[in-house]
């Protein structure tokens, strides 16, 4: 596991809880110790985990910001070319993009657990925090199915659901429903308080309750994260925001002209309705060699996959 | 206590337990059933129980969505014309046109306690909805004191602190608060799932997390009440989604142009660290005889009254 931040840090815990062998890189001292001190193998350097990787055909999990990826892929290349590779961080097109590009020789397969809080750091981690979560394994055509194997099987120890889906839909999904609500809650949390000599500001924080802490709950998230998250899914994120823009822009001027907020209200009714419908769908299981398309066409469809047939 | 909702039903029992005479009326037979299985007093009809109010000189308290307003407001002024009355309606200026236009002679101070949920219904009445709430005391030039006094003290009674405000002031702040959160809740569940033969849209329902659920919980709300709190304080919320409007512009043209999102995303950082300050500072109190524009002053700086000093 290189990077033992949140993400990190709690899939270090879920996979050794699962039994399984575990050992971390960071390129933070103060964070190795603490891992050290909670019981947690910690090499020196990133090259030391990744040269007993390639000697024990370990599978290399990324962990870091999405900024900080290029640099790690480089010591991938250098110290263990060949090994098996996924990552967790939040955007798969730029990611792939990257791999090929850094550590192109790598068995590359893409996954991204939809979990995370408001916290980071190792502190925060938690073995539990992947359990009952989707975790997305990108399943492009040509990808490997060993390595989309070992990576499904990472997600099912830590309890995670697995949902196949091409790296570019899975892109434009997160934008919608992961990084917009992170752009909106910046938004919400700035008209409310506008800041400078804005007097209506302070009584508005003030009168401020449930229906705006939760729309802003996700503003208090370290602005770096947030950064390398929805910088990272441009294009995903673009797509949302034109959406958002037009839809709030139509609810703008219907308020405007015919004092109406029916077909904005009805509609977010319904959408928040289907989404309770399509979490309420059980799990299911494929063969192991089911092809990629088929995979991804369950992924379309809303399944989620607990392990194989 | 006219209206027997989440709202009205709430304050019934939070007034009871405080052990105020309560008594309410409702236009539902079953919900004044089961007001009356739980022990509350409920008369036949409104203006039944508006004749008692008149002849106890008791505080009116209207708690019906915006749209039934004017109804309640003729049965006021036939029955009950000098009667003590406020409401517990989610926009004051247009209340208080309404009371004007509807019961002249009503010594009419406007109110608004700052809870609620996404339940609705006697049933989801909760003698402790409005513990730790802030409840706005509309506090414009003429208000009567003493019909501001009977207000602040029922929300008192009830657990809450006051906070003082000029009609327009509440709305203003209330269009950002309360019914922005509730129109982009809207907006980010229909991005999220715009419906027809959109194919990421199920995998992105199938995907969404926490950051989805909290930024669209409200969305969950029965629309018609969304509908009668966000379109009866159309100059409070235009002017909130024309902030939003230009702010979420922003971040698309600077996504766009730079891929960077810094100013926004740091500006909501900063307000959401700003609500966490704002709501740490303790409650104060103010004297009984404190002049209109005082008050408002202490509510503009995002004080709370917790009593009378």
């Amino acid at each position: 596991m290189l990077g033992l931040g949140l993400i990190g840090g709690s899939l270090v815990r879920a996979a050794d809880q699962a039994g399984r062998k575990v050992w971390g890189a960071t390129a933070s001292d103060g964070t190795a110790a603490a891992a050290r001190a909670d019981g947690y193998h910690v090499d020196p350097t990133l090259d030391d985990a990744l040269r007993r990787a390639a000697a024990e055909d370990a599978l290399v999990v990324l962990g870091m910001p999405l900024p900080n990826v290029p640099e790690a892929l480089r010591r991938v290349h250098a110290v263990a070319p060949r090994c098996r590779l996924t990552d967790v961080v939040s955007v798969k097109a730029a990611m792939a993009t990257a791999v090929r590009r850094h550590a192109p020789s790598a068995r590359y397969v893409g996954g991204h657990p939809m979990a995370g809080t408001t916290e980071s750091g190792w502190a925060a981690g938690d073995a539990a925090l992947y359990r009952g979560a989707r975790w997305v394994v990108a399943a492009d055509d040509g990808a490997d199915a060993e390595g989309w194997s070992d990576v499904a099987e990472l997600a099912w120890a830590c309890g995670s659901l697995v949902v196949p889906a091409a790296a570019a839909e899975h892109d434009a999904a997160v934008g919608r429903i992961s990084h917009l609500p992170h752009l909106l809650a910046a938004v919400l949390a700035a008209v409310a308080s506008p800041g400078g000599d804005d007097q209506v500001g302070t009584l508005a924080l003030s009168l401020a309750a449930s229906s705006f802490g939760d729309g802003t709950r996700v503003a208090g998230t370290r602005p770096e994260l947030v950064l390398a998250m929805c910088e990272g899914n441009r294009d995903g994120l673009l797509a949302a925001v034109d959406d958002a823009l037009g839809r709030l822009g139509a609810a703008r001027g219907s308020l405007a002209s015919t004092g109406g907020l029916a077909a904005t209200v009805n509609a977010g009714y319904a959408a928040r309705g289907r989404w309770a419908d399509v979490r309420e769908v059980g799990p299911v299981t494929v063969a192991r060699d089911t092809p990629m398309a088929e995979l991804r066409e369950l992924g379309r469809r809303g399944a989620a996959l607990s392990g194989w047939s």
